[in-house]
């Protein structure tokens, strides 16, 4: 009998028969404000796992160990089971969001090197920003451990930066997490989607990202599926 | 003609007739919620410039560099003239104030190892949390100078913990900031007092320091005469 592990903002996490494998359900749903607000939308699961397996199997075929194992239907997947660290990744290429309001700066200014900031997991506390000096004193994550983790953000962001720019949008930042196998190693969970990137068009700036739900911008399902389509075009050529 | 430089939460800074001199004036006065709420208090500016004047002669008699040149009266001193960093380095030894409740903690939890956290100085923007990654992309200062301002915060941290120990007051943590002389050195600047430290009694845990008007324990000026009081103490045996 398959049990739920896990019920987060888009997905949920079932066990299967294999102990090490995971089955990631995309549901037809988006948050915002973290969880405060949260609405239903047709084919949204669908279009944010399409986008996520294609990006994931990118990366892999790039040499980024993931856990990602394949698709098992429009919504569902299967992964590589993982101890997550309990932290977001974020990096930033550009100035948007929590950052341009945080500092006082205008959205849209291109960030000389990338931010990279993490924030500690925790519904309760409304995620928090937290330090290097903080998650390793707190016991989170040694030293060693986030060098390892923002190697490979720095690593996927020059892999993505310009696929994305192929396709016609400019990766403004994105939120990687990442997990631990029954092996120790770490490798790349969770999804790339717009629910944790921002995505612009080059040309008109348009948001075609999560932001097109938490501002009203535009209908979000038909926003992603643009996304996959620009993505599929680019990702074709690339053989 | 003097001529007021500057007006803080507790002090004034005017220009004098040595372009490379400024006076500090310590104020009667405290705030509290980032400046939102003020008050009042005949002989806390007295108590507060005692104490800091104390403690960086006691940095500077260890090797430390500051900006302290000499006291004037009972609440005005002579100081070198800084460009001033708009950072905040806070060390804290022990889990307190923001750092319990933004991470969800107990208050008093002795940490493995201090955390080092930066703080980016504007009214405004509420003095936010920043890391040294945006603190670099956004030309605040740069990875060595972030480095050596640490590296002397450690080194304060390492004169002060014993001191307060032998003064019975635990050092839980302290706020520091840092400026440059015209001649480029960066040296300690501000000011080392209850203003921006957590100071517990090591026997009964009573709060010595501005969390005393914070939570309103107990009479603000009345504290500081005490750590004041115990501090003479201990570094008139520190010969």
């Amino acid at each position: 009998m398959e049990k739920l592990l896990y019920t987060g903002k888009a997905k949920q996490m079932w066990q299967t028969d294999d102990p090490e494998v995971l089955r990631v359900v995309y549901m037809d749903q988006a948050t915002a404000l973290n969880g405060k607000k949260k609405e239903h939308f047709a084919g949204k699961g669908e279009a944010a796992n399409a986008i996520s397996s294609l990006v994931f199997q990118y990366l892999i075929k790039h040499g980024i160990e993931t856990h990602f194992i394949k698709k098992l239907s429009a919504n569902e997947d299967l992964v590589k089971k993982c101890t997550m660290f309990p932290l977001e990744f974020v990096t930033r290429n550009v100035v948007a969001g929590h950052f341009a309001s945080r500092y006082g700066l205008d959205e849209g200014k291109k960030l000389p090197e990338p931010v990279e900031e993490t924030f500690y997991k925790s519904d309760e506390l409304d995620d928090p920003f937290i330090n290097e000096s903080a998650t390793i004193a707190l016991g989170i994550a040694t030293h060693a451990e986030l060098e390892k983790m923002w190697g490979i953000c720095r690593e996927v962001n020059g892999l993505l930066t310009p696929l994305f720019e192929k396709a016609g949008m400019q990766l403004v930042d994105f939120k990687l997490e990442f997990g631990r196998l029954s092996n120790g190693e770490i490798i790349l969970a969770d999804e790339f989607s717009p629910d944790n990137c921002r995505l612009w068009d080059i040309k008109t700036d348009q948001h075609m990202d999560k932001d097109v739900y938490r501002r009203k911008l535009a209908d979000l399902t038909q926003t992603y599926d643009q996304v996959l389509a620009r993505l599929e075009d680019v990702i074709a050529e690339d053989k």
